[in-house]
């Protein structure tokens, strides 16, 4: 591996990484309050590093699939390990463990926190752990949709030009158009979002952090009771709503803005995500209705916002779930596993990946009654080939292998079966909370450290689509060539 | 489908089935218990339904692989159905659907119980509940070691002469003699380890009873304390090490009457599955010392016998594992995921599917990183081809469809979330007891109708394979060609 293109890589995203800290210094200075100094050194320090890295010297500037995957594993890595200083550095959160999984919950757009009181915190670290939400959801829409076709990737995404669907690698024929569309379109839902929530009454600064986390679908609050502490409905359904939208493949907001509506009717993977959304409302709803006094309106509202938080990996929270009937949890968990769609900012395995294993078993009892047919799995009307097909089908059997290993390591701190599943499928598939003791209304903080590293852990593994993580493990990636 | 093979093929089993309940008879006359007319009107009942389908007349006996699987999905079924009228004939079960669940975790060797108080059932009935799990053991034996390689099938089983592994399908060349050969091998293992069990002093009613549960890898006892009701470490042992062995792939015995020792230590699922076990073993051992006084010949056999009982989907309890920590648990949860090996009496996903799928994540990382690379997915030095390595593919996520969707189900009954996962997954395992309400000192009398119908329906669709059984919701199966 060219290890030199990779921290040059490195130094110029820690470059910008001290840039993005500035406006929550801004805040802090505004405020005044005991986390300015953290800020100064924590953007000096981060800064001068990243300039050295920046600047090493190298002839060779070629980027091969395992410089890119590389790169972009260290990335969100190195962001979060730097990004945890302004927490660590102003006490605010006293152990570096929990500092690095709040930072790598907010890098990867998961949301799990092992904060208890968020409201104690100076509004300059709020900003900032918010803000680590939408600047990791713009890398994942540049990841996912930009610089994994321009490496011919076929294992992470299903992206290339014969794959399903809208191919984005072909957007525009430049990696670096590409990942300029992406930043305009995000860039103007997060602001049409941020407007309507303060048009509907929400405060400026508090509209902000809950843009930034629906975004990202990342679910970090500025509030302990989440979106909860308004009971607001007005809110609640402009931030459900949202949430769905960036649920969305991007490359969708894309055809629109060049008119195709036609491309986007046919869908199939959006089609499988509103169908599942829809489903999913109801049953809860039903399910859920007697809690509720049989108010239909509300009992909609509830089930509509945590299926739409849920399932696009978000994990905002208006009502305590943990209380559910275990069919609503059961919906809401398989939702979980579900995720969101690709080339959305949302986590999971992700609707195109369960919808392709769906027809790949269609296919299978087909075969076996008919062993002479030829015919093939057919996403969007297109066939896709073997080397996709399986490609997705190992993701899915490593998705569960390390869920299933997470779960072992977890285990070890003795918590009951739900609490310890739900948080690594809260942490893998990039959600926030899960259930019981890691509930909406809970918290992160009493897992040991090990537990801690392991859900970092699988934050990265899940943000980054596994592959290109475990990649980073095999010794022959490090040889010098 | 040629729908009268099918059904010539059911009367033969019935047929059989009404053969096979005379023991029980005898056992109940001996007592002259109440089920005595119970079981003569079924063994009647059922000889006569038998002969009379076994007769119809039909000029083509073709067996196509859509005819093999429907007789053998039918067959479990239907044995099944007719099975559990002594049960509810008699009264001792007087709900049907518990009749029907009882007898199907019989047959499919699952052992799941609805029965409450074991010991008040006469001995007849005993003997008969448990002698489904050795008729159901030996089914599965030859549906998998025999018929399924005769029908050329590729999705069921890894058994194809191209497949890795030792080819059964091949140990003789005609169905009939491979089919007799398993029957001799499995009946002498059973009587050797009755005898074992009557040496080592326990009841010789009871021998029989254990020893087909071992043999069937089912799990039914005769005492509602299950093994734990001795508290004879040397029971535990000796059951304890013929579980494991009926776990393991029966053609490997073939191969040791042959002389064949090194075909068995080149097997690479059978080491997968020693060292898996010795290392569960080992944790689970640590992990529960404290519970029994730091007492490791204790620690070690409990951990031994709990591990063998679920790895190999028996479910026989020397302990109440719902008090042992999270991580023991986890443990055995991962095992009963796993399964036994293939070609046994055991449920589960199986060992060489586990091991070709962590094999195929090995190739995925090599490839991404060597794209030109043309190394292939090996086992036991054999490349997979394509299609068995997608069947297998398949398989795995149709087996976690099938959980995921059962689960839903099951949890409008609203118990856990543990018992709700651990109670489908122990059925579709066909383990037998799970964890919280279903653990091993707990049954399965509560649930709904509904729930108690999917798990019966899990238990078959587990025993077999899942894509035979999914088969026949096509419609294309039924069309008359």
């Amino acid at each position: 591996m060219n290890i030199r293109v990779v921290l040059k890589i490195l130094g110029t995203v820690l470059f910008w990484e001290s840039i993005l800290m500035i406006p929550s210094l801004v805040i802090s200075i505004i405020d005044n309050s005991y986390d300015i100094n953290a800020f100064i050194i924590s953007i000096v320090l981060i800064g001068i590093i990243g300039l050295i890295l920046k600047n090493i010297k190298t002839n060779n500037f070629q980027l091969r699939k395992r410089e890119g995957y590389a790169s972009v594993a260290m990335c969100w890595l190195v962001m979060s390990l730097f990004g945890a200083l302004p927490f660590y550095l102003s006490g605010a959160i006293p152990s570096f463990i929990d500092a690095l999984f709040e930072t790598a919950s907010g890098f990867t757009t998961t949301g799990s926190s092992i904060l208890q009181d968020i409201e104690s915190l100076p509004r300059g670290l709020i900003f900032w752990r918010s803000f680590t939400h939408w600047i990791g959801g713009m890398g994942v829409l540049v990841f996912t949709l930009a610089l994994v076709p321009s490496l011919g990737a076929r294992s992470v995404f299903l992206m290339r030009a014969e794959s399903p669907g809208p191919s984005p690698g072909k957007l525009v024929p430049k990696l670096s158009d590409t990942a300029k569309i992406l930043y305009v379109i995000y860039g103007a839902m997060t602001l049409i979002l941020i407007i309507l929530l303060i048009i509907a009454g929400m405060p400026v600064f508090d509209s902000f952090i809950h843009a930034f986390g629906t975004a990202g679908t990342g679910g970090f609050s500025s509030k302990s009771l989440s979106i909860g502490y308004y009971n607001n409905p007005c809110f609640e359904w402009i931030i459900a709503i949202f949430m769905f939208l960036f649920g969305a493949n991007f490359s969708l907001y894309y055809l629109i803005i060049k008119g195709d509506w036609k491309s986007i009717f046919k869908n199939e993977e959006l089609k499988f995500y509103g169908i599942t959304v829809l489903i999913a409302i109801i049953l809860i709803c039903i399910n859920i209705l007697p809690l509720y006094n049989y108010s239909i309106v509300e009992a909609i509202r509830r089930s509509a916002f945590q299926v739409s938080t849920l399932v696009t990996t978000t994990g905002y929270a208006t009502a305590d779930f943990n209380l559910w009937p275990m069919f609503s949890k059961s919906i809401l968990l398989m939702l979980m596993f579900f995720g969101a769609c690709a080339g959305s900012t949302g986590g999971g395995v992700k609707f195109i990946r369960i919808l392709v294993l769906a027809k790949s078993i269609i296919y299978e009892i087909r075969h076996t009654i008919h062993p002479t047919s030829i015919q093939t799995v057919k996403v969007d009307g297109k066939s896709l080939d073997n080397d996709t097909l399986k490609s997705i089908m190992i993701f899915f059997f490593a998705y569960v292998a390390i869920i299933i290993v997470a779960v072992l390591i977890v285990s070890l701190d003795n918590f009951d079966f739900m609490t310890t599943f739900s948080a690594v499928l809260a942490t893998i598939s990039n959600i926030g909370p899960g259930f019981e003791v890691v509930g909406p209304m809970g918290n992160y903080a009493d897992f040991s450290i090990l537990s801690k590293f392991t859900m970092t852990a699988c934050m990265i593994i899940g943000r980054l689509e596994v592959i290109p993580v475990i990649t980073l493990f095999a010794p022959s990636v490090w040889k010098k060539h």
